[in-house]
């Protein structure tokens, strides 16, 4: 199933259609993205969001800033900046928008639109490669957990979503699960229903639906008490930004289920390809900036009414105040490993500097 | 304030009148229980819910079921049976059940149901007496903690509703922060929404709105991040269940929040009415049988219109699973300590034993 499903295209007349996210699971709609204020509108909004997505449209971004512009650099690093700015927790972001403006400076005028295109499908095409690698040692790792504790079928617990719509082809969280599917493991997936804004209930169920692979969702209260139970053999959840200490923020909560994980003797990865790491954070609760989000995004849900149209009601008492912050961030000390594209290391700073010595 | 809101009164005629909480806070209406069956149906139904407050519906339902059977003995067993089965976590249904049970036993056929009725008050009046002295213990604690850490302004996580719609007249967890309210110290309340039924975003705020209490409504996920940035100086719950050995069942979720604030050294407090000890339990985790409701309460929710109606969404894709376990439980182990109307007490055997050892 690799790479059937993508939540975006390139299309031939240059624009990029993107699957709107805020409209899953009730419909699928795509929207082109024809500017570069388009991209700051589309990421900002969360018409597309996941880290990866995030760092894969906004390098178009800075494309379609210059094929709006002709190639015009001050143009291009006008909306590249904004582009940047859009969002401020995942990393993915400022890291393809700096990867595309070097070409963009190496590049003269006249080619700087097609090297940006290449470049920007060039990136997506080795995301879509680590995403495979990632998939594969997280199956490795999978197939080993089973065989060593005998378990016929591994039930996994996710976060948020890390699936193909937040990170081409596989995603990262799911890349493991996917590819342990293909393999024949009896895999099943406790999905947390990812409050406020729902990505789990809304996309990872979705997507997981898409593919056949079983899974339940539950209320983010409940995973805790599934730990206890021995009902959850292994956790796994993307991340935003990880630090070179091995910090990893991720989606609001993820912290709680870590907690848990290590309070019952549960294995916690977290899925990330090398492009979300922050080598510059050293500590990430005091150094990853955490995006405060609308209230509205608490005190309101979308949902499908009985006669099937899309309605959006408020579920929380007029008057009363609400706040949404929308990532937390999981301590190292309580994360087994970090599952990579060049293989599982742990979330310490000798290990993330020895796997990734070339390019800190 | 205390006092002035309940959330069931017995009218002149002998029924019972009580506040729908599932119509809250859109809409504050009552339901009028005649017979024993209607008091299974709305505890069944969480018309009426809170620890508490079930047990007092529960003692007024064997009332009812003698009233309707002019006290005919075997009728009442029957009927008595169905209460007492119609919650499985809460131990307070049971406990009153049994209570009033006893006195049913001991009167003639013709005082049963005055009997019956006049006992039915006068538990309801000694849990509104339990309240205040929790609220008076609680209070004395939040006072002294203020003190110790300089605190001008003290915030207090809590999760689910145990106020005034759940123990008569200000609750166990939010006792305390009425009374705290009353004697004038700056007291700010993070209410966890508590997905799935949405008791803090949807009772606790409803509550604490009327009460004059600030407050501030957060996804379940948010009370880790709240906790590892100095965010929280306290936490509260209440329980639907509690163990001679401390282990505390309450809503699902509760575990994670403890875990929280044991990782981040922020006291965790539980405040019961001895009625919710159920002391026969040595092992919470192993021995407190755990309710699984219906799926749709996961898979639908209830809330407001931009046009003023209530209106049901359905927020997981139609083909999802979906699994709802309605309480966890909290290992004694992170649990700072008790706050009961005999004063605050450790969440371990030894310390329990020593308060209520007239009633063990």
């Amino acid at each position: 199933m690799r790479g059937v499903y993508r939540a975006f295209r390139l299309e031939s007349d240059g624009t990029v259609s993107v699957l709107d996210q805020r409209l899953l699971p009730f419909e699928e709609r795509y929207v082109t993205l024809k500017s570069a204020e388009d991209t700051v509108e589309a990421i900002k909004s969360m018409t597309v969001r996941g880290a990866g997505v995030i760092g894969n449209i906004a390098a178009f971004g800075v494309y379609l800033a210059s094929k709006e512009s002709s190639g015009d650099i001050e143009m291009i690093e006008k909306r590249a900046k904004n582009i940047r700015e859009s969002r401020p927790t995942a990393v993915n972001l400022m890291w393809a928008v700096d990867r595309l403006m070097e070409i963009a400076y190496k590049s003269d005028k006249n080619e700087r639109t097609q090297r940006l295109r290449d470049e920007a499908i060039k990136l997506c095409d080795e995301e879509a490669q680590m995403s495979a690698k990632i998939g594969s040692f997280g199956a490795d790792m999978i197939e080993e957990l089973m065989q060593r504790k005998g378990l016929k079928r591994v039930n996994v617990l996710t976060h948020c979503n890390a699936g193909w719509l937040a990170i081409v082809d596989d995603g990262s969280a799911l890349a493991p699960i996917y590819e342990a599917k293909r393999r024949g493991l009896d895999i099943h997936v406790w999905v947390d229903e990812t409050r406020p804004r729902n990505q789990g209930a809304n996309l990872t169920a979705w997507e997981l639906q898409k593919c056949g692979v079983p899974h339940t969702v539950i209320a983010d209260n409940s995973g805790g008490h599934l730990m206890q139970h021995n009902m959850v053999d292994l956790c796994i959840t993307g991340a935003d930004r990880v630090g070179l200490n091995g910090d990893a923020a991720n989606k609001i909560g993820t912290y709680l289920k870590a907690l848990a994980a290590k309070d019952n003797g549960i294995p916690f990865y977290v899925a990330l390809p090398s492009s979300t790491f922050d080598f510059t954070v050293t500590d990430g609760l005091s150094q990853i900036p955490i995006e405060i989000r609308s209230e509205k995004e608490v005190t309101h849900i979308k949902g499908l009414t009985d006669k099937g149209e899309v309605e959006e009601v408020r579920i929380v008492p007029e008057g009363s105040a609400a706040v949404n912050y929308g990532f937390d961030v999981t301590p190292a000390r309580l994360i087994t490993g970090l599952i990579t594209e060049r293989g599982i290391c742990r979330a310490d700073k000798e290990s993330i500097k020895s796997t990734f010595k070339d390019i800190i």
